[in-house]
């Protein structure tokens, strides 16, 4: 490795919490194996977060303190590759990173919003003045899914791309259906085991998730990141009555961020959806992961771990940090950034696909002919079909799935269904991903 | 990305069989995606195969033809890119590999037995060189598991490496299961459906296993490639009866490569191994490949998919020929060659874990007695244990499984069962992979 023989990685980290004190347990733990693996020596310089007080479990001392980050990408701070573990798309992650890569200076970041938000005009900035910029640790925490579509996968023209990518969803998912529990109990605990957020509104509205999925979709299919044109709905209104429902058609509820290539045009989207329990996504379980991607030549392949916390995060950033050290460079996200096509998404009511439908009505003489005289008006062929429940209550359940069909005419037999005497509630609708 | 426009990837294939028809294929349909991903463009410039008048369902009349591999990566070829798919640890695979790693120019192989027997003077050379050597398609077909180990996990100290790596065992083994049928009856019907070779010791032996697992072991731990060294079980011996008590103990029987550090050092194997039917791997079933991977940082994240076939294998071939494109370089096997260490196995006697035991005995009074004694004074506890079956052909089977022990020990007990009157037939064992 002669060539490398007098380069060096010095980096600057912005950002101490959780993952930033991960990375450097990491680079002071394994300093050798990461010589080794590097091809040159890793070492940080500079550290950067709100609070120099605060006791994360590192001793700081032998780095320079900088109160400002983007400090750590001025000429004079000595840095030649910057770690942004800040979050949000803009303030001073979106200042630092447009420093650091205006100055030619690498920048390995773990966020989404920032990807998703920006991520095209970081790329062309980078590829302009040849500056590295990573992003692995920003979907799917350790497992190495932005580095498979970008590279491994690259010989592939990309079909789909199909996800379970936010953790604190799956979990609460999960122990819905093994505790027979609802939604809002689930959240409460798992608030107080740690596993959700006080405020879990970006996690289970489909917000984390729709970033992740914004940057799978630029990478499968070389568009812009658009999270602006996102179809984005999460698991709030899941109920146990579906999660029960969907155990007895055989399938399993997760909340999947969705890209995909159809005949309309690329098609991307977060939702709940009902996933057959034999396929490898629907066994997915607690906070983990797992991305699904199908390649024209590779065929399925599936990736599956921790998709977030201190460790499987800190060892996605570290990756990125090797693979600057070992000078691997290339269009940043996947294609040069200048080639990057506009979204240009097709619409949610364009999607085709089979749907799953659960009405509450009343128990009388005529539900069954209203409810499919509007099914046949709107084109909509059922699958299967079943009535459930004692009219106790004065309601009974009718569930049904159907065959392939265009979402504008489950939206329009949706609508019809709320307009109907007979039909108590909101109808739920789930859509069916094979 | 102005420092890449004069650069372009010029290729010489060396072997046209499957795998070189689809390389060609997915070059010729996906040229301006290639282009797009890797940078600059990517051409191919001559092809070698034994046999030129064979119909590869590609037309080659654009290419040069060279009939000797090695003329490929002579200085006149003008190809600065070879693509080895000949196959053969030795021979023409290994005179092309050393002749273009010598000259400094790139060499792309989808050949296990090359890598795990010549691995290490092949990457030193290419280290001295300057020379980029890739082999992504040499283990689990479209997998990218080779950059996920070498790349994307670097920041991880590797604790173990499990893999089902062979389709053919695999697809023998679910049809074993699912129909309940003996070895020899599925083996004869993959052959016939093109699902086993003619001559299937390769697979079925475990040979093909161990050759990508000593890969596995050199990426994971910084060791030489060492397949002399490396205990190798194939599948022959496994008998319906003990799928079926598996099936009952909550395993399923699947054939492992395994490498792992543990106290004593790190151990390398192959062998059938009962896996427990909740773990992601038992779940594998046909010809599918899956790869586990234990971090220290990263945890346990896992890789499925298609380990063999035309599209797989190119797949992963394209994907090499991309990293070379960007120019990607760094340790060829993971750390700088000459700084890798002997392999230095534990032997397999040394092995810690648990065991499933069969035994075939005479039905009589004191059997038991004599088989728990032996246990006990061999130190081995027994976890589980059960009796089966009729003694109408003058036999039953005892089932045991053991606690954590040494092979050592399961090892003398088994040769004192074989001395036992008692005991009908050589004494099946299985190790439990948790």
């Amino acid at each position: 490795m002669s060539k490398q023989d007098d380069r060096k990685i010095i980096l600057g980290i912005a950002g101490l919490g959780t993952v930033g004190a991960g990375v450097v347990k990491i680079i002071e733990k394994h300093k050798a194996l990461i010589a080794a693996r590097a091809g040159c020596p890793v070492e940080i310089k500079a550290v950067s977060a709100r609070d120099r007080s605060r006791d994360r479990g590192v001793d700081l001392s032998a780095y320079d303190w900088v109160d400002n980050a983007v400090d750590l990408a001025e000429e004079g701070s000595g840095v030649n590759l910057v770690v942004e573990l800040i979050g949000g798309s803009d303030g001073p992650a979106l200042a630092l990173a447009r420093k650091a890569l205006g100055r030619g200076i690498g920048f390995v970041t773990a966020n989404k919003a920032l990807i998703a938000t920006h991520g095209k005009e970081l790329a062309v900035l980078a590829e302009e003045t040849g500056a590295p910029l990573k992003f692995e640790a920003a979907v799917a925490g350790g497992i190495p899914i932005i580095k498979a579509l970008r590279e491994g996968l690259a010989g592939n023209a990309i079909e789909s791309v199909r996800g379970i990518l936010n953790g604190t969803c799956n979990y609460i998912l999960t122990r819905m259906e093994h505790e027979g529990l609802a939604f809002d109990d689930v959240l409460k605990d798992a608030q107080q085991l740690g596993y959700a957020e006080a405020d879990p509104t970006f996690d289970i509205d489909g917000i984390d998730t729709a970033h992740k999925t914004a940057i799978l979709a630029t990478l499968a299919f070389g568009t812009e990141p658009d999270i602006e044109n996102l179809p984005t709905e999460g698991i709030r209104n899941i109920a146990p009555v579906d999660i029960e429902y969907a155990k007895e058609l055989g399938y399993r509820i997760k909340l999947l961020g969705v890209t995909q290539q159809t005949a309309e045009g690329i098609e991307t989207r977060v939702h709940p959806a009902m996933v057959p329990t034999r396929a490898a996504i629907a066994n997915v379980m607690g906070p983990t992961n797992a991305v699904v991607v199908n390649g024209d030549a590779v065929g399925q392949t599936v990736y599956e771990g921790a998709g977030a916390g201190e460790g499987p995060t800190a060892s996605a950033v570290m990756g990125d940090i090797l693979d600057v050290a070992r000078g691997a460079e290339g269009p940043r996200l996947g294609v040069p950034a200048t080639s990057l096509k506009p979204s240009n998404p097709v619409p949610v009511v364009k999607h085709r696909g089979t749907y799953y439908i659960r009405l509450r009505v009343n128990d009388q003489p005529g539900v069954m002919a209203d409810i499919t005289k509007v099914l046949a008006e709107e084109n909509v062929s059922i699958e299967s079909m079943l009535q459930r429940g004692s009219a106790s209550d004065g309601g009974v359940y009718i569930v049904l799935t159907t065959h392939e069909t265009v979402e504008a005419s489950v939206a329009a037999t949706l609508d019809r269904f709320t307009t109907l005497q007979c039909v108590l509630e909101t109808p739920t609708m789930l859509r069916i991903e094979a």
